[in-house]
């Protein structure tokens, strides 16, 4: 049997993240990786760099959960106020730490004089122990007081993941009874969020005991996601069953993207290499594809042209994907038309989509991709 | 003189966001609109999909907010419960509305038969005046009750902005007495922010009466923010005295983006096209030049390739810019080498950035687009 997961709140600290100048992708990641370290996030907060409102949910968040961690307000400017909320809330007075001011003076010694500003970052109160930031100046802090633990880690995306990886998750596996989640998806494209739930029906609703079960929609399609604290074999089965009935609109599983999916699928039909052609799209497939993984006998993309009227010849391939997004009806739906030129070809074919903005610019090209991942040997 | 903005609270339901799976976009978006609007977002929550978390969520919103907004949670499921958390805040009672279900199976009769488990959208409570979805089937609300006023709104983000721009904005632009927020930027590259504050000084501490500032460390480089619900001219002279101080540091201000500015720099010396070519980025260059937006006088992004040990040859184009990503050193800092090969050139630099993962290989993107700005005839 499973014991409760340690409950979790999140602050993301910082007056961008609500004046929508930084999207917080630092919440996605920590929710991500509680959940497969066996801590359930319950709830995050964007806070505004305001010492009383970060003091008051420092308060608020520790009484109801297990582990607080923030992201932000340590950097070394006057409106980096977490510290100072999370002393507030403690009620514990802020002292410059010698260790850490000596830590601070020795890293900038190697690129030249710390501005004065930075002293701030040696601050710490009795409770906190330093985390080490080695590729930035904010150093983070473990507080472990009265059955609750505060993490507070620096808001930069690279220090942040580094941080948690290297010095949080090792002391929160320590600290807690720690049951690992298992999580499996299944991931469809072209078939609408009501259809799939409908066709899956109890396996969505009643996935079995200890198991739960969810239905999204992403710009790559609708995606099924089974999870379990319990035994991980329990997923298996529902995968299977789940593909069984979705049928051929099933790209993939689990960690599978499209991108890689499709490029797979082009390597195993005989293409060694693709390149890209694409008209309207603001170079959306051209961005998924070169993010893409590389995996053994997959094909390897080579880059792409964006169309705009003149057309530039694309890089030399055995494959060239075309891509061209025709404009929106009133219901905002567009076609897409997607071919597939060279030794390895497809004629051309039209797929509907839905969406606007940038959403309709990705969805047209993992329409596309979604093509290619469905092509069979000529 | 001002009047104090309305407060706005922001609730972002789902699970699949505290889980990870989903990155919240929307609370930028709205944020950014609120503000522009006049509205000042002090919070964001990201709940899950939990009846009595979000009830609690709104009850506790409505307490100290003027608008309370929710995205997410308006879908077909069962799990899909913002609209039986709010009714339940306010204690009315949900029934279904014959008139949205109306109009539901019609939309659903353009493209076939309508799921049952849709009719859940057609639940209002009396106080909810419906919000029109033009391009998806779940409606919004807008309940205006107590002094408080409570937006729903889809979580899917392209119907949740144009939901937003078409019935929210002006909505609220008329019941509240908005005094719009003027926002002025100026944007570096290559220098820190601590040391960017340092310069700037007192300009960034106390930038005058009625006007904001703020530093933000982005990966296209350390933005200074200013902003006024005064008068917009306040902002001119304080960007101007900015720029001066930072010189050639700066990039662009206020709405330009890194990618463009390059671009319009090739263009005013003569390239009407560029290409690209870049070695250990993933491909972080060509996206952020695909998705820029083409202007008058700008070089022109024709495509590129992905230098994985055999060079593909890149389009033909007036120049060809050329990015290769070295490795990082154990502090996490890379080098990237730049150069400009064509009928316009630059010979190859080397230039420092801080960072590890996506963010390096964006950085890394930026690094050569400011190469690239910082370009004079030869």
């Amino acid at each position: 049997m499973t014991e409760a997961a340690p409950r979790a709140q999140l602050l993301s600290v910082g007056s961008e993240l609500l004046a929508g100048e930084t999207v917080d992708t630092n919440a996605a990641f920590l929710g991500r990786e509680l959940a497969i370290l066996g801590i359930s996030l319950d709830g995050v907060r964007l806070l505004p760099d305001d010492r009383e409102a970060i003091a008051d949910a420092f308060r608020e968040a520790r009484a109801t959960a297990d582990v607080v961690l923030a992201t932000g307000g340590l950097g070394p400017t006057h409106d980096d106020l977490t510290r100072e909320g999370l002393a507030d809330a403690l009620g514990e007075p802020l002292t410059a730490d010698p260790m850490l001011e000596g830590q601070l003076r020795e890293r900038f010694g190697a690129i030249g004089q710390m501005p004065e500003s930075n002293l701030r970052q040696a601050l710490r109160i009795p409770s906190a122990d330093a985390l080490p930031n080695p590729i930035g100046s904010a150093p983070g802090w473990w507080v472990d007081r009265d059955e609750t633990v505060a993490v507070l880690m620096p808001g930069v995306p690279s220090e942040m993941r580094r941080m948690f990886a290297e010095q949080a998750a090792p002391r929160l596996a320590e600290r807690f009874a720690l049951q690992p989640l298992h999580v499996g998806s299944v991931k469809t494209f072209g078939v609408g969020e009501s259809a799939v739930a409908e066709w899956v029906g109890d396996l969505l609703e009643r996935p079995g005991a200890g198991v739960n079960a969810g239905i999204y929609a992403r710009d790559d399609g609708v995606h099924l996601r089974f999870s379990t604290r319990d035994d991980s074999e329990l997923l298996p089965p529902l995968i299977e069953r789940a593909s069984t009935i979705l049928g051929d609109a099933v790209w993939g599983t689990n960690t599978d993207d499209l991108a890689s999916v499709a490029l797979a699928a082009l390597g195993a039909r005989g293409a060694a290499t693709l390149a890209s052609w694409e008209a309207d799209t603001h170079g959306s497939l051209l961005a998924i594809l070169a993010a893409a993984d590389g995996v053994q006998g997959a094909a390897r993309y080579l880059g792409g042209v964006l169309d705009a009227g003149g057309a530039p010849s694309p890089p030399v391939a055995d494959a060239v994907v075309q891509l061209s997004l025709l404009p929106q009806d009133a219901h905002g739906r567009s076609r897409v038309r997607v071919a597939l030129l060279g030794h390895l070809s497809m004629p051309m074919r039209e797929i509907r989509i839905h969406g606007s903005g940038e959403q309709r610019l990705r969805r047209a090209a993992f329409g596309a991709l979604d093509q290619l991942r469905r092509i069979r040997p000529t």
